[in-house]
């Protein structure tokens, strides 16, 4: 039964993970997300011009999704530089990292693992051209692992949470999520979604659990993304508008929220995509549990609180616009369309990190 | 100055109104709301055909409005009745009757309105058919008349607390409102939006207010409908996703929340479009207050709480593909999609009706 599970599951790796290496090394294959969730098709990227193509497009997305994809990227662009001496296969490196660098100019994570992979280089000075090479591809393999292993403890943290629903109650614990912190924005298990995955590799069956996802608009990365992934991997899966989770959790469908995060301040202020502090607001009406899924380097320890963290104010034409077949909104109407909201750190019940679940009162310790 | 704001505001009405006869008073004219905000188009209705398809095809929709539409559908079509002895022109009426009752066989309210054309046709026995039918015209003259009164009583009554807020705050009050309870629901000025169209009429500018519409997926009548008649009316008006409202609210941009209503028991707890009750939680949250605009006859003194509202639950295809290039969410993936919701009395701070703003504890008096 868990073999059969287990086979499954990989499976499901095998087919919708995000980002790895072609079988030859020699190009990064992605899923195309872009065409999802009406084509599931995965594209090699061989030139520098097609990973800066595919991360400026949003064929591949989500932060550490972007690392990797940059980690690898370089590992294999490293092969085709032919300068041989190490001050200019450097400088060639360089240059290329810059280059994918200012493909998405707002990816932190993307700059991270692209200094990384400097870093690895510079520490290599004095090998021999073919060794470097071999060195970078594990670099970025290590880069990978490392985003895999922080999602396995979220998961078997939050893992541990559906357990206690799930004995507690006598049912499959209803999971609400918002927006994509999934496998498609992650190496592998994602963050949110990182607890359903890691029960169905404990052999949980995927109706043991039901996730409801928001389709958050307006970009609609639940309905075209999660949804998506986690009905892929065989978990009962229901899509709803952002609207509908007041009724949802009256109806008492919801047990319990996981989402994702992209910063949280060290009072425990936590941004996410927009609509998030909403949610949280709701469960707390309804005495939902609301946790956020989130690895320890997410925590920005030298911001105090959610005040500090700016959010960044999107095209109106993603509201009015985009997806529809004509404009759904007068043409030059105003429009308010934040990316991210901040949700306080009293509302959050706890932070699913690697390291187990964090309970309030929040004091992530300061950067000295 | 109130000269000036008063035709300005006039001008709208002539253009947007939802319904009214044509000037030769031998059809029905209508605005055609399926191609708003596209297009501004006005139809003539002048067969049963052409009255049975544009309330069937939502071309005009909302309670009222659809009242009216058949009153005066009546009116006109009585004169095309060949009959002239009054048991066969009755029986005529009565058979044109059930047909454009059968156009929306859940709007109580086009029921309502045929009903009181047949009882007036059937207080009119004995009279000469040029009588009948000019009294006909009289009685849905009278309907609309009724309605308006109606808006213009809520109207009275909210733009009092648009006046409080502007006195108390020395700004423009900032209003959220939810789907479409506008001029395009009723005869003339809608209930959520009486008090903005009132203030226009007092001499109010514009700019004087800002109302924030919540695009009200899934079938987006705040994006397509509301965001364009305020916005056609001079109203300083913004668009947001529906996920946006607890960021509007936590940046202090909400002063007061204008909802319509569909259905009110007599505990006070009110049924209308889904997302209103989880408006109402964060306009708690946030301290903001939330009203209730609804005519009287909206309360449902038979219902004695929220709990005997029965919720219409609507097709996944409004969710996973209506008004989309292509669909954005996998093909068969379940779909949670009531079109209403309840919200708890308690998190109303008022009704606003045409005899003034009601305050807890609602206690409507039942039906006996």
């Amino acid at each position: 039964m868990n073999q059969k599970m287990n086979q499954k599951i990989d499976d499901f790796f095998e087919k919708i993970i995000t980002v790895r290496l072609s079988d030859d090394g020699r190009a990064v294959n992605i899923i195309d997300q872009t065409l999802l969730p009406n084509e599931i098709k995965r594209v090699d990227l061989r030139t520098k011009e097609e990973i800066f193509g595919a991360i400026k497009k949003l064929m591949v997305r989500g932060a550490p999704a972007i690392g990797v994809t940059a980690a690898y990227g370089m590992a294999v662009l490293s092969r085709g530089i032919e300068e041989k001496d190490f001050a200019s296969f450097r400088r060639r490196f360089g240059e290329i990292s810059a280059y994918l660098a200012s493909s998405r100019p707002t990816a932190v994570n993307l700059f991270w693992a692209l200094k990384r992979m400097e870093d690895k280089l510079d520490s290599l000075e004095g090998e021999e051209t073919d060794v470097i090479i071999k060195e970078l591809y594990a670099e970025a393999e290590s880069i990978r692992n490392e985003d895999i292993e922080k999602s396995r403890g979220i998961g078997e943290a939050g893992f541990g949470l559906l357990k206690e629903i799930r004995e507690k109650k006598g049912r499959a614990p209803g999971i609400l999520t918002h927006c994509n912190a999934g496998t498609l924005a992650t190496a592998k298990y994602g963050t949110a979604t990182a607890p359903m995955y890691i029960a169905l590799e404990k052999g949980w069956s995927g109706g043991d659990m039901h996730v409801y996802c928001d389709e958050t608009r307006p970009l609609l990365q639940g309905a075209r993304l999660t949804a998506f992934e986690l009905s892929e991997a065989g978990i009962d899966t229901t899509l709803q508008c952002d609207n509908m989770v007041s009724a949802l959790m009256a109806a008492g469908k919801i047990d319990i929220v996981f989402v994702g995060c992209d910063r949280v301040a060290s009072n425990g202020d936590s941004a996410n995509k927009i609509g998030t502090s909403g949610v949280a607001i709701l469960a707390g009406h309804y005495g939902v549990p609301f946790y956020v899924c989130a690895p320890d380097s997410t925590i920005d320890r030298d911001t105090p609180d959610g005040s500090g963290i700016e959010i960044e104010m999107r095209s109106p034409g993603e509201v009015r616009e985009m997806w529809y077949e004509k404009p759904m909104a007068p043409e030059n109407i105003s429009v308010f369309n934040p990316a991210f909201d901040v949700t306080p750190a009293d509302l959050i019940t706890g932070f699913v990190t690697e390291g187990g679940v964090i309970r309030p009162p929040f004091r992530f310790r300061e950067s000295v």
